[in-house]
This record gives C-alpha cells, sequence and structure tokens, in this order.
C-alpha cells in the first residue's frame, strides 16, 4: 500500500439504518510516518467498521502509543477511516476526519480538497441526548416530554460545534455554539462571545476574535478582529482570491473588509471596505497620492483605513514603502 | 358550534399552582375542513384539559389522522385550545398555538392577532430540566448542585426556542438559540450562527439569513440577509408600516435598513439606510434625478443603495422603469 | 476582627486536587451590619471549607435568616469566604464572590478591587455535566459517548454564564450564554439575543440592551442600546476614562461610541462615533458652532449624532444649554 495520506479510529453516532451521523477521532493522523505507515496497512483504504480489538493491535504494534487509552478500551464496534490521498469527500466519516484534522491542528484552513462536504454532512438536529434526524425531531420531543425529560435542540445544521469533538490547547471559547467543527484555533487564540469561526477558517493564533472569520478565511498572529467585524469573500486584482488578514491588524467593532489585507492594517471601528470601494491613498506626509479601488490594494501591509468624519471620504494612509512593496507586489497580477 | 378558528391539542408544562408553563402542539391546525369541525365540536371553545382518550376518539373519528402516535400514546392528561375567531389572546396555551401556527408554516406573520401575548406569556428559565419559574430559580439551581445533577439556563425569557416545539422542514438553523418559537421559516431557509429571526416575523424561503429579522419583518423568496445586517420598524410616508423585503434582495454584511424594500434591492455592505436618510437618486446613465428621503423610497423595486466613499453621499441606483412604477405605488398615500 | 467586607457561603465544584474550579454563592453579603458582623466573626478570614454545621449556626444566631434553606440542607462541606477589606483577589473562591456581588446588585460595575482575577479563575470547559478541566475533556468526551451519554460544551472560558449562578429579579435573558457572572443587570432590563453584558459591566435598568457593554460600561436607566451596537474603551480629554451612558439615551442598531455620553443622547443607526472623530457641532437653529474631535464631547448631554447622508459630515445636534454645560463641565479637564 502508497503512504497513508490521513487515517482515524473514531466513535460514530449511527441511525437505525447503520448511516453514520457523526464521528468524533480523538486522534486523528496526517502524513503518518513510515513506522506508522506499516502499522496502519492492516486497514482498509477508505470508511470501514473494525473491532476495539483491531485498534488495540494497532496500537500495540506502535513505540509511540496511537490512541487514547479511553477509546481503546471501548467495547463496541469502532469506526476507521484510512485515506490513500486527499481526494475529494466520499463518506460522512471521511469528512468528520477531514474536520478533524484542522481543528486538530494538523493542518491549516485551504489545505484539503473538501469537495462533497456538504453533500455527505446530514443535516441533524444537534440535542442534548446528541444527533437526532430531522424528520425524527418531533417523536423525540414528544416522547421525551412524556418520559419526563427534557430534550434540548441547540442547532438544525450540518456541522456540529467543535468543541464537543475537539479542544485544542490554549484557547478561550466565550460561546461554543459559534465555532464549528473543521475551524482552526491556534494555541493563544480567545473567541469572544460575538466571534464566529466557520470550517475550514481560523485564526493562526494568538488571536483575539470578536468578529466573524467566514469560510475559508484566516487571520495571523496578532491579529484583533473587533466586535461584530465582518470578514467576506471577494474580488481581488480581477480574480477571485481568498480573504486573509496578516499580522498584527485591528478590524476595529462594526467594521468589515472585502478584501485581504496584509501585516500590520487597521480598518476604523465601523467603516465597511468593499473591493470596489474607491479609496483615497495618503502617504505619511499626509500627502494625497492616487485614488483607486480598494482591491488594488488587496494584500498590502502597513495601511490604516479611516473614513474622514467631516467629508465623508474613504482614506488609506500608508507610507511610501508600503506604496512601494505593494506596487512590486502586485506587478505581475 | 361556528367553524373553528384553530385547535391544538398539546402537552403541558404546569407548576404546582396548576398554571400552564409552556405547551407543545405537535399538530396544530388553522381553518380545519367540515369533516374536522364536526369532530372537533367535541371540545369546549378555549383552553381546557382532556384525557389521551377524549384525543384517541377525536383521532379515530378522522380518514385523515389528526395527531401524531407519540402523542395519542400518552397516559397524562392534555391540553386542548380550541379557538372559534382570531380574538385577542387569553391563555398561555393559546399564546403557544398561535405561535406553533406560524413556526408550522400554516400562516403568515402578521395574520394572526396576537394582542395581549406579552401578558400571558410567563418569563421563564429555560434550563435543561425544562422550564422553571424564576422565583424558583435560585432553589433548583442549589438542588441540582447538592443532587450532583447540572442544572444548565439557556435564557430567561417569554418565548422559547422554536425547535424545542416545532421543526420545519427542509431548515438549517446554525443557532436554536437565536429563533424564538413563533418564527417562521420557509422551505430552503438557512439561518447562520450570527442570523435571528423573531416571533411573527420570518423568511418565506429559501433564504440565507445572518442577520436581524424583527419582529413584524419579513422577508421574500431569494433574499439575502447579510451578517449582522439589521431591519428595523419605521415610519414610512407618513404612516407606521412594516417592514418587509421583497424577492432577491441583498441586504450586506452589517448593514441595515429603516424602509421597506421591493424585489431586487440592493444595500451594501456597512451602509444603513434609515427612514430619515435623504438619498441621492440616480438612473441607469448616472444622472441625478432628485433628492428624496429615504422613506419616499419605501417599497420600490429595483434600487442599489451605494454611500460613494469619495463624497460621502448616499445613492439609490435605479433605473427610470423602477422610479416610474414606485412613483405610481405611492400615488396614493 | 474588624469590619467584614464581603461574606459567602458557597457550593463550590472540586478537582481531583481539591482545587476549585467554581462556586455558587447564593447569598453573599457585602459590608454586613454590626450584628452580621459578630457571627461571622466565627469564620476564618480568606477563604476556607466548613461543615454545614458551621453555615447552620452561624444562620440560627441571625435574626434575619442568612441563608437559603435549600444550602443549610447541604450534608457536605461548603465553602467560606470572608474578606477583611476590598484587596486584590486571592483565591478562585474570592474572585467567584465578588462576580457574585455584582449580579446580586450588592455593588456596581467599577466599584471593586478586581486585580488579579484572570490569574485566579481557572480556564474551564463548561458543559451539561458541569465545569470541565480542559485538559481532561477529551477524556470526557470519549468516555460520556462509550457510556452512550452526551455531554455539551457550552464553553471554553474563565468566567462561566450568570444565570447558573444568579438570577437577580425583573429581568429578560433572551440568550444566557452572553452575560457573564459578574455582569450587573439592575431591574427591568431586557437584553435581546443579540445583547451582551461584560463582568464588571452592567445596565442599571430599566434597559433595553441588544447591544454589547464591554467589560466596564454601565448604562443607565432609560437607556437602549440598539442591535449590535458597541461600547469600546476610549481616551476622552487626554486621559483614560471608563465609557458610560447617562439616562434615556438610544445607541441606534450597529452604531457605536468610543466615548461616554451624558443623558438623552443618540447615535443613528450605523453610525460610529470614535475618540478622533471630528464632529461638526450645530445648534438648535441649525448653526454650525464650531468642530471637535468627539472626545471633547465626552459625557455631554442632550446631543444628537448623525452623519449628513449627501455630504458625509458627521454632525453633532445640540443647544446652546447642553453646549454650556458642557463646557463647564470640562473646563477643569
Amino acid at each position: 500500500m502508497a503512504n497513508v495520506f490521513a487515517f482515524g479510529i473514531g466513535l460514530a453516532t449511527n441511525n437505525n439504518a447503520g448511516d453514520v451521523l457523526d464521528c468524533l477521532f480523538p486522534a486523528p493522523l496526517l502524513h503518518p510516518d513510515a513506522e506508522l505507515n506499516e502499522v496502519l496497512s492492516a486497514f482498509k483504504t477508505g470508511t470501514s467498521n473494525i473491532t476495539p480489538e483491531q485498534a488495540r493491535d494497532a496500537n500495540n504494534r506502535c513505540d509511540e502509543k496511537l490512541f487514547p487509552a479511553a477509546l481503546l478500551a471501548a467495547d463496541r464496534p469502532l469506526t476507521a477511516v484510512c485515506l490513500a490521498d486527499d481526494s475529494p469527500i466520499n463518506s460522512t466519516a471521511e469528512a468528520y476526519l477531514k474536520l478533524h484534522l484542522l481543528s486538530h491542528r494538523l493542518t491549516r484552513p485551504n489545505t484539503l480538497n473538501l469537495d462533497n462536504i456538504f453533500a455527505h454532512l446530514p443535516n441533524l438536529a444537534w440535542t442534548s441526548e446528541g444527533p437526532v434526524e430531522v424528520h425524527a425531531l418531533q417523536a423525540a420531543l414528544i416522547n421525551a416530554r412524556l418520559a419526563g425529560r427534557h430534550l434540548e435542540v441547540m442547532s438544525v445544521d450540518k456541522f456540529p460545534k467543535m468543541v464537543n469533538y475537539v479542544m485544542p490547547s490554549g484557547v478561550r471559547i466565550a460561546d461554543a455554539s459559534r465555532i464549528r467543527l473543521g475551524a482552526y484555533l491556534g494555541e493563544g487564540t480567545t473567541v469572544m462571545h460575538e466571534g464566529f469561526v466557520n470550517f475550514n477558517a481560523g485564526a493562526i493564533g494568538p488571536n483575539m476574535v470578536e468578529g466573524r472569520i467566514s469560510q475559508g478565511v484566516t487571520i495571523d498572529a496578532g491579529t484583533d478582529l473587533g466586535g461584530s467585524a465582518s470578514t467576506m469573500g471577494t474580488l481581488s486584482g480581477g480574480g477571485e482570491i481568498t480573504i486573509s488578514l496578516g499580522k498584527n491588524c485591528l478590524i476595529g467593532a462594526n467594521a468589515g473588509t472585502g478584501i485581504p489585507l496584509g501585516d500590520r492594517c487597521t480598518i476604523e471601528a465601523g467603516l465597511y471596505i468593499t473591493a470596489g470601494s474607491v479609496i483615497s491613498v495618503v502617504d505619511e506626509h499626509g500627502e494625497a497620492i492616487r485614488k483607486v479601488k480598494a482591491r488594488e490594494l488587496a494584500g498590502g501591509s502597513d495601511m490604516l483605513f479611516i473614513r474622514n468624519s467631516q467629508t465623508g471620504q474613504v482614506i488609506c494612509r500608508t507610507n511610501r514603502q508600503a506604496i512601494a512593496l505593494n506596487d512590486s507586489l502586485h506587478a505581475h497580477n
């Protein structure tokens, strides 16, 4: 067998028909080394059901133990996913494995092939008793009441919340319902109550996140996303590019950006920069240099965006050095 | 008996004094047909306690079965609400029935008489063990701890979350705590984490809802409410009118509207149109036509609102045809 | 012993090492009177473990009963915190006691010494089974699944939600996850789903809160914070001052303020006033008076902030009387 791309042994929830509803992978692997590849050759490629003995056998064959003790103590069937390469997603368990890889910080957003993920994630009611199929929810609500129990429904979604599956170290998350499984939260990240991180998106850490990190968006170390600040997909320089914010940026409260930014950029509170906004670029001496569409500034560093509160003009204050860098950056666009 | 306006058999939670705290109606009826009217004549008008036998009897007398099997299997008292007409709300159970009618999509927002609803909905702590009266919460918190249980309080409110009662088909709700019972979510609606829908408000579907749909507000098919976008009540044309958004509108992230809009309208990200905003109307050739208060544009279609990022001027770009239509629309205001 | 500054008997959750993870104080005391001081002299200064008998003894020695019956019925160790003065926080239980004092409305935000609070609050996973240490969460998730239970994680944070500990009277809280323990919610406060109140911050009541009240910020009676409205710390008049809003202010939806405001101030929807915004002050006759940085208007009353939608100019409409008052207010800054 060729090298394994990714592997995990998980605890799945199945419906009565045996379909996987969700799957917890406590110790997923990406690009396992030669020794592990040898051990994993015992598993079928794709998704399969295995016995706990098979998991324990695999674990015993490694110098470094593979799986948490609690998982190995299971006396119920487990789910193994063994991917030979990064192909489009082919099963619910595969989708969960890839989302775990991101939240376990084994790879960064926008590095995995997530094609077909929506097709393979069932829309479920996430309840205080675990995932329930949507068509079965009403009966479950009635039955819980008749039995004197309260059934609480947290969400109805294809994606569950991250922390019911993965707890990255060094992170605070004030409202766990706003971080989807598949989010990447780097060490030292604090997500306040208004913060949100979608799957395949994230904060490299350390970061303060009080705004919304949309699918595909990343923010780099030291960047602060203010309360209710928005990040959106955009066209830049004519093509579709993924939004990202570099290091040490500050996006003010209720502000937003439709263009990616480099390092040390600031958008003042309440100002939304869209790709089509016409921006007056001003140098370090306050001298107006040119007017450009914001998309032409995409990826630039050392830019401060404000709206002049007396003229309504949106200004980008920067310095000649940053402008020069930025020009060369875009010379080949 | 005259025709029944609305009917439901529910599972109530009662306090020690027998007062209804909440009520789940799995299969509410609005304007039942002649056959059902005959069957329902067995029930008292208003709110009453019935035995499960009475519910089973009613169910057996219909060709089309009335109630979910799980409900009919109950061996505890049930709550029947039978409304002769759409009068002001007269009991807690009635309030719950009307909220269910909306969330079950049996009628649209702003079609039911909801007078007195606040007076008849008790303010409750919604907990992991069901509704608890506010005055009793502290003792419940202590007792749970002493018994080694954790009591989680989700909200303290007159309205519960919708999906603990009603699960409409074809809907995703990323954070269930933001959809109140009484919300109308049409087929194909996705409410993201930042989305919110109040009671007697809704998305006709299909819609993407990442902003806030205030009480009384509706958005029609194909309309997209961006992240943290705001809808508010407003004065328009001199009178108080209910906000609504027509089909295929796009309200950008962090934007907002204080006027109703017709079809195919866009408000750019970060721009808030209040009824009193003075707007420069520009035709399809870029020619300025007139300046009006936004409320004069209320209900118009094919309008694009932006703020010129160099002059601060708020502009409505539209076309001559849309303007003509809009003028005639308002000719009789 | 000198007079007691604050006192509480609580129910703590401890980890296996005996460390306090959290503590519920159902009846905290601030500045107890002479009789209570006498009774409390039986307790050690600082944090100590006591028997339920000791709590019952103390309770029996007071004319006015000190503690809820449910607490006194405990047959497990209790935690007593007795503070001689308002020193920096010295234990987890002390931190919890001070947060309870605020949420029990015994004192207002910004009146307690909260130094070291972050150091003494452990970062915990707040779950449906109570607080779990972050390092132990993954095993807990696996074990719950293997045992057929669902473990729901609400947040991973140093601060828990208020209403799992304190239920102030006359309050509605639409989403309890957005109110931290240590928030002050006065009688008559409604916090809608988009509202947020940090610890050591609050609404004096009555208030409508649909926006975010940051740490240290307070809003006074009758003030309405619109949907997603933002309050932030700021520099004013050259020094760092705490933001507060006076009585009967209205901060519009998606608006924000970086300066404190007095009474009867309005910021229109979508407008963010930062301390550095240049503002055109206009009197009651529409006459422009002067241009100032917003920080010079800090604390003023009777101000209406709008952005002229045709010129982009941010204007403060006020009246000569308000301006005069405000000038004298700042004369000694």
